[in-house]
């Protein structure tokens, strides 16, 4: 099975195992512990934590551990809130959970900041609206899951810094696809480990120096963040991303925009009729959304098809995915209900290959053959 | 080393290891991904609840996988109090992030039911005072974390059933330790894969019909905790429990119970003016917390010598040790701040052996002439 739904899920780096299978030894206590086993596992999380705020450019105080993004989420959300942020401007291609969250501790209070037809949050629009109010905060994620479009967050980040407005950036599909730097220099930045090959159920998120906690009870990361630290999770989280950061520095992020390009390339001239989403802005070199040819079914038979073939793909955000309504994102991008009916993603991983993105092509030009009989 | 410190965290089991590896490989789809690989993964948490509600006597529906049991705490009295449960009624002696959570939940709307000086829950005192009023939820841990003081949960649970108040278990120091049939008949009950083997960062949470959810924003766990399941962590977390509760059924229980006993004898023969916590009433069979005699120092010098000597032993919860308050739990039991300054634990694990009891008796043998050399 070839696996192209890395947004919903990045299988488990080699890197990452060794580090979770090494500290599974070398860190056995728990880092509030007072014995030298206690000490050894708190010393490991500091040097994590000092890696981490290194990569984002913060302090490494500022780093609270967190069971992944989804949580991180809420949890820079309930803060704000809780600290009397008045509103949020959030934008309409947030991942759900930030858009829920949102919507739970501000209720009403939320404005949505608009996107352009690419899928890109519209910097123009959020600068004359700053020119006249400012909110509580602002939320504006680093690249899109779902078209993988990224935004313009250093332009955004200047601009809320300028007006004195905190800031909020979900990171989740950004760090470990580009590096990091620049990121924590916001307000709260979330990420999560599964999404570059670390393992499930740990992420972070960097907030600032008032800070609530969303889960209390416990003197565990200053008091931001109660429970014991799932050592393990963070160092092969680190470890995974640590490999991320030096390649990234590489020539092969280019090479992967070119295999990308050349995917796409190949796409239109098999598919005609076929419009990928966000074609003309920058975008992950890891993710192609595309609108399918109209004559060849709804995205459930091409996934189905394409699976029987041997490629797992997805039909959008696996978070939303179960549901068989309209993609917010698509929606906020203009797209009609029935092209969103007809969405499908593909998305690679560092360790896909050109070979594996020929015979992605070569599997789509088959079940459009198939589909299309 | 020898570790001594289990109920802080537990080493990683050989089966969760093998587990954890094994579903790294099997299970790399998001289990809400379209796809077979979703679906693959989507059938072993499946499976994974069905054995977990097999052990704890409830539904498969009922369980919601969490980060752990700090998680599963702040979600059950999040959840009760959006519901709109009018006050709560919880014990002197639960985990600190339990009363954190009731205390940021419920504010002033919190009575604190009181404990014998052996570290009981005062049964007759909750039975007295139920037939005069009922609270909107009433909250007993099953075995303490501090000093392994074995609960009435059972009778608890029938007493609230009987007057319809709902039940909230934070079973974190019992699942694993003791078998877990029953449990599942409360309301609210918790536990965590790092007590007893699994792997730091997971847990779960056993919920009645009507939940709320605290981590908002996807339709994971059928909309009660949004955020991708940690499918790998699910299953090492089942591995070790499975383990667990098939041995549970043989006699090793007994066993290490009088490996524990033998331990407590000794140790009052050998420290003159020591005093074992709890000593009259049932405990878990890994845990020993003790006043140390009074010539022999604080107990912070306690952990240093012993950790010199190569023992890993804590002065009580990780989640409070780092404060140098009196332990809440041996201020519920009556024990003065002077005696509790002197408090430590001792909590062993399954593979603990009954030599390495005896070699921690000649270790505090040992400490003790040197202390008080």
């Amino acid at each position: 099975m070839l696996y192209f739904d890395h947004n919903a899920t990045h299988p488990l780096s080699r890197v990452a195992r060794e580090a979770w299978l090494d500290a599974t030894e070398r860190y056995i206590g728990n880092p509030s512990s007072p014995h030298r086993l206690g000490a050894r596992a708190d010393a490991a999380l500091t040097q994590a934590r000092e890696k981490l705020a290194g990569w984002l450019g913060c302090e490494p105080r500022d780093i609270v551990w967190t069971s992944g993004a989804t949580e991180a989420n809420n949890a820079a959300l309930y803060s704000a809130a809780a600290n009397g942020a008045k509103d949020i401007w959030i934008s309409a291609i947030e991942h759900p959970c930030a858009l829920a969250a949102a919507e739970q501790y501000f209720g009403k209070r939320r404005r949505s900041i608009p996107v352009t037809p690419q899928g890109v949050v519209d910097v123009e629009w959020l600068a004359k609206a700053l020119e006249i109010s400012t909110p509580g905060l602002v939320g504006i994620m680093a690249a899109n899951n779902e078209t993988g479009v990224l935004q313009p967050w250093r332009e955004v980040q200047a601009l809320c810094r300028a007006q004195g407005v905190p800031f909020f950036c979900d990171a989740a599909q950004w760090v470990g696809k580009l590096p990091a730097e620049g990121l924590g220099a916001g307000d709260f930045v979330s990420g999560c480990a599964h999404k570059f090959g670390g393992p499930q159920g740990v992420g972070f998120l960097k907030v600032p120096a008032k800070f609530r906690p969303l889960i209390v009870g416990g003197p565990q990361e200053d008091g931001r963040r109660a429970g014991t630290e799932n050592v393990v999770g963070v160092l092969a989280m680190i470890a995974a991303l640590e490999e991320r950061e030096a390649a990234l520095g590489t020539h092969g992020m280019a090479e992967r925009l070119g295999w990308h390009e050349e995917f796409e390339q190949g796409l239109r001239a098999a598919l005609p009729g076929i419009s990928i989403l966000g074609a003309r802005v920058s975008r992950l070199w890891n993710t192609s959304a595309a609108i399918m040819p109209e004559q060849a079914d709804c995205r459930q038979r091409w996934v189905v098809k394409l699976d029987k073939l041997g490629f797992a793909v997805s039909t959008g955000s696996a978070c939303a995915s179960g549901k068989e309504e309209t993609s917010h994102v698509l929606a906020a991008m203009e797209v009609s209900a029935d092209a969103a009916s007809r969405a499908l993603r593909f998305s690679s991983g560092w360790e896909t290959t050109h070979k594996d993105w020929r015979r992605l092509l070569d599997g789509l030009r088959q079940a459009h053959a198939e589909l299309t009989a």
